[in-house]
């Protein structure tokens, strides 16, 4: 195969199979070329990656040499993402009562998924993350972009216990917002003992249920690394109860008599 | 740039933004490099993405000039990938009560729902679908995944209402499995009236909950052009009230007493 052709399909091969660890010889039979070459190719995908800021290939030396991407969002693409989601937020049309804001429109967006799983997924990247977990129900399209940049598999926490899932462990929390006793529920075999974890969610007030998750997922001696919110909104009732986390936005103001909502990025750019 | 490094950047814009139309001259300026250039990169590129079985790039002649990524997977990849799913579906470990598979492990990898995600969106390529809807919890990753190669939004049908939805239209209906009656909400503002939409969900037996889906819809003067399920499976106890639908595979045979199961290929074949 012509370099013209190999660019391209060695471009697909990285974004479809980002932290997929390969050598460089498995390149060269596939696409019949000198190693050489691909070393080559490498470099300039390389090059253009870090270019627009989608991350970078990271060589490995040795007789048989090898490379994975690894997916990044520069500060800069970042930082003008999350600007433009916030003007978004602000619409006073997205009030809801309980000063919650409307985002499913936002949240069922693919592409704007994606683009909030890449930034999560590059404040992540070093943690050796084994599994993203989030709770159903809106966090699981996140969760998906997260664990799709950090090639992790993801598993869901249900408030459900559904029959279908064989034996589980359940933990009862006291959600911030309803105030009520809610069950969270995991099926046994969804989750490796010791797990290194990030936890996904969009929406925080108090932090009750990510804190039922934290609880939950000690029941799994898993190893809580990261969490990470779209929105983070202060509850003026209460205090929070989960101080470590990494959040796209801080909606610090929904005013429903002014019709008025502030939001600001959130401490990602920290 | 050179051509080595836009055909990179150009390969990676279409994966991204599949079935976006562009218009060569915004390529031209951008790459600084004449659209006679451009034109070849797009031969290239479509070439190796129609070797690959990855689609092809939909070019509009006339004095601008437009290209759109039109993502697919062939038949032979599709085929392939199924067959491999049927086999890890078939392993008597996954049977629970009730006649159920535990898949969660299967839906919880990015990677593969991203595949079954590509194999929907190509049959489905020419009904103008404007609109994914699934219902929570399990088929959430998949309908992403359709609606991120089809360039549309997701909307999800919740078994509970949510305060924070503001006002919702909801319908009740008889679920196959638990013969209870169930309900189903939408909020107003999530759906557009006279939509074209594509039903996705993950596990189909009598098609309860997709005929519950379905009346749903029909409040919001909604088109169904499409369902999509990823597993069909026989309901002994009761006739199949949903005709028209695309499985990827097709589960015959749930033996319990015998720790025997029986995947097959669905319809998407036929």
């Amino acid at each position: 195969m012509k370099r013209s052709g190999r660019l391209v399909a060695l471009t697909n091969f990285f974004l479809e199979n980002p932290r997929v660890h390969k050598n460089l010889p498995s390149f060269s039979e596939k696409y019949n070329a000198a190693k050489a070459s691909i070393s080559e190719d490498l470099d300039i995908i390389d090059q253009l990656f870090q270019d627009e800021g989608l991350g970078y290939l990271k060589r490995t030396a040795g007789s048989a040499g090898g490379v994975m991407y690894i997916p990044e969002s520069s500060r800069n693409n970042g930082i003008a993402f999350v600007k433009k989601l916030c003007e978004r937020l602000m619409d006073p049309n997205r009030i809801l009562p309980g000063g919650y804001l409307y985002m499913s429109d936002i949240l069922g967006e693919p592409s704007t998924v994606r683009e909030i799983g890449r930034i999560f997924a590059s404040k992540f990247s070093d943690l050796e993350i084994d599994v993203v977990v989030t709770v159903a129900t809106k966090g699981i399209p996140l969760a998906y972009a997260v664990a799709s940049f950090l090639n992790v598999p993801v598993v869901i926490v249900r408030r459900d216990p559904k029959v279908t899932e064989g034996s589980s462990v359940s933990i009862n929390y006291v959600s911030g917002s309803s105030r009520k006793i809610q069950t969270m529920v995991l099926p046994k075999r969804s989750l490796a003992e010791g797990s290194n974890v990030c936890i996904i969610d969009d929406f925080m007030k108090a932090g009750g249920t990510i804190n039922g998750m934290v609880s939950l997922l000690k029941e799994f001696d898993a190893n809580v690394r990261a969490i990470g919110v779209l929105a983070e909104a202060d509850d003026e009732e209460e205090e929070r109860i989960v101080n470590h986390y990494t959040s796209l936005v801080k909606i610090s103001n929904v005013d429903i008599k002014q019709n008025f909502i502030s939001v600001q990025l959130g401490n990602f750019i920290e």
